[in-house]
């Protein structure tokens, strides 16, 4: 607390922002396997997927080429809030007494509260440009689903979100600022679809799952011509989108004279995670010495305990298969906090750098996500969600390391989101009522 | 939408952080009336404060110095989240077709989501300084509770915070963010104290105000040698606290290379108005053309209807008797979603320059400010504090003044918190629930 330390935090200017997204796919070390289609079980091509997403964003998703433009509509949205944050934790530093750097990545500061505007933006735009009039979607606790609402608003677009139904009973603020931003939102499974009926006829009290809420989604997009479908995870377009999360915080450690030795996110469908990972696992794949970590919750262990092979997307298998570390398509984790994190799969990119060893995963319970949680908002001052406590928790572990053995080593994590709606949760941890 | 617009926000280096408050106590254009003491109604001095509140800022309350250095202790708090970003509202602008510009000082950026840390911090650290163990203090909606319980978990204070019953009842999460940073949190009027169970018994269902809520910190306060008291709002070392705010916005103004006509913040006790406007009233008071506009709702409308007499800060009369604009200490407000602008009063040197002149005062009802509200999150996408609101409102209002006249103007307001503990209110208006 003595003599002037700092920058605490590193600041980018709007004109240092990014201008194109990094697409892995240009230099992964095999090619994706395709998805493929959840009838025929044969490849897909472009005019497969048409009637769930925009051809731009087709094209993206199977696009090779290394670098593609950020449109300058999206780059000015982003500019309401990106650059984001590059923050160093000096204080928990102090707390844990490491000789390691931890630095942290903080898109807490979008107005959805999250890094899921980054490419909610990027869709509702491609969307908007090819005609499009509505977007169907599915959200966990409701980052993704906010997050859309705001972007759909921005680019005139009606939007309708199938949310998880646990989340919609106790997250009942992120419904609020779903309808702030414009957007309906109805509590999945519902009555509203075949694959919601079905579920509720066989267990009224479901509390639902991203796949199943994916699968209602899906239904309603493809049944109407003016409708899309729009996914905040998983797909290599979404993923790519991110990236400039970790393109900003590559010129963020730059700034700070530092780079990073391990690169930590947490893991549902993948999409954070490989926001922060690709632009360094980039530097990864020509040879540069830098560890990449993925976390999940115990209770949702895709890529510790799933296995490598073609699954569905959603629960009903109404979209295409695609090659991922899976628990199986029917599979609905138990209701923890971290409802973003509660999805059977992977994104396929992370998945296939996983099983090639590019990536380590690693699962935490959740009460030692939430404890990590408390030691970092009573250092930092954040309260954050419980999905990024689980990258937090690993940031900690490694930092502990560090003690150990005496040697410094920098540290980053992706704070993906503030916590400021999930303060049940810490409610629960506080009066000692939470369990794994 | 078209074109490179920007910068959209404007930072400064932490570097570039103010290392001084000022302290318009020095440019003042008639002194301050004395606080009286409670009981015998003669002028107080620095002994009678003393078991309110630690001697540094006792000293503080009566300096004439026009600078006052920033503890480094302190600063380094302040660079967890400052400098906060200055913002130019392009997206509201066009959505209002206005030429005039509008600048927004994002005060929400704070891990307690508003300007209260400012003074949360340096209170913490002067009573650390001194030797105080354990802190009291009240809070409205819970902004400033939330922020001094950050405060003193960074300093190793405990606290105790009495929050007024209404919101304790509304804003169970702000509740939860006291309790995450360590505080113990009771609503007010409650049966700890005299002037608590006096209200009980009178009305067992009071709804609770400010005022109560700051006798019965007091009172506790006052009992106990080792404890003192802290305010978040009103008193001059508070406001002082805060040009911080005002500061940093002067400095960033200048880089977007413009200077405010107008310069407007929401008033409850008066804190982040000052904070926002005093830099700016320095050069009206040497003579620049500057507008300066405080806001507060209809229905607590102190500046606007009150009287400019000796009042009491608190319900019960155990605080000094301050020169003020006041509707009676007895005054309980309607319980409208700003819970932070429901106090009786203001602070003395803002009421002075309303007095004389140098500040505009106005009033909203609060449907119109969710309005404004609604309307700033479909365009900025930020969710705002309903008080915040209040200032946002008379902003849009200045704006479409523009409109009409043709001139173009620059119109700067506080930002002073989130409204993501306040979506009930949003929830309310958009269900048409909402009542004046």
């Amino acid at each position: 607390m003595s003599g002037k330390e700092g920058p605490y935090k590193m600041f980018l200017t709007e004109a240092e922002m990014p201008t194109s997204w990094y697409n892995i796919q240009a230099d992964l070390p095999a090619p994706v396997p395709p998805p493929l289609h959840p009838v025929t079980r044969e490849p897909i091509g472009p005019e497969d997927l048409a009637p769930l997403f925009p051809m731009e964003l087709i094209k993206q998703e199977m696009s090779q080429e290394r670098y593609v433009e950020i449109p300058e509509e999206v780059q000015a949205v982003y500019r309401l809030y990106r650059p984001s944050p590059l923050h160093r934790a000096y204080r928990l530093e102090k707390a844990l007494d490491t000789p390691a750097k931890i630095f942290y990545k903080n898109e807490s500061v979008s107005p959805a509260g999250s890094h899921k505007p980054n490419t909610a933006i990027a869709q509702a735009y491609y969307n908007k440009a090819e005609g499009v009039t509505r977007l169907t979607t599915e959200t966990g606790a409701g980052q993704w689903g906010s997050a859309l609402a705001l972007a759909c608003k921005f680019f005139g677009l009606d939007l309708k979100v199938f949310m998880v139904k646990v989340s919609y009973d106790h997250k009942p603020y992120r419904r609020s600022m779903i309808h702030v931003w414009g957007a309906e939102v109805i509590a999945s499974p519902s009555d509203q679809t075949v694959s919601g009926r079905e579920i509720l006829s066989e267990d009224p009290d479901s509390p639902g799952s991203l796949g199943v809420a994916i699968s209602e989604a899906v239904e309603v997009a493809v049944k109407d011509p003016d409708a899309r479908y729009s996914l905040g995870s998983v797909l290599n377009h979404v993923c790519m989108h991110q990236t400039v999360v970790g393109l900003e915080a590559k010129a963020q450690m730059e700034k700070f004279g530092e780079y990073p030795d391990v690169v930590i996110g947490c893991v549902g469908g993948g999409s954070n995670f490989s926001g922060i990972a690709f632009p360094f696992m980039k530097d990864k794949l020509e040879g540069r010495d830098v560890r990449i970590v993925a976390v999940e919750p115990v209770s949702c262990p895709t890529l510790t305990k799933g296995k490598y092979e073609y699954d569905f997307g959603d629960e009903a298998g109404l979209a295409p298969a695609v090659m991922m570390y899976t628990l199986g398509h029917k599979f609905i984790p138990s209701p923890i906090h971290a409802g973003g994190l509660r999805y059977h799969g992977a994104a396929p990119i992370a998945s296939l750098l996983v099983n090639q060893g590019y990536i380590e995963a690693m699962a935490y319970p959740q009460t030692a996500v939430f404890e990590s949680a408390m030691l970092f908002a009573r250092t930092e001052g954040l309260i954050i969600a419980p999905e990024t406590s689980h990258a937090l928790k690993c940031a900690i572990d490694e930092a502990l390391k560090c003690k150990e053995s005496g040697e410094s080593r920098n540290i980053l994590f992706n704070l993906s989101g503030h916590g400021l709606l999930d303060l049940g949760g810490y409610d629960e941890f506080i009066a000692g009522n939470l369990v794994d």
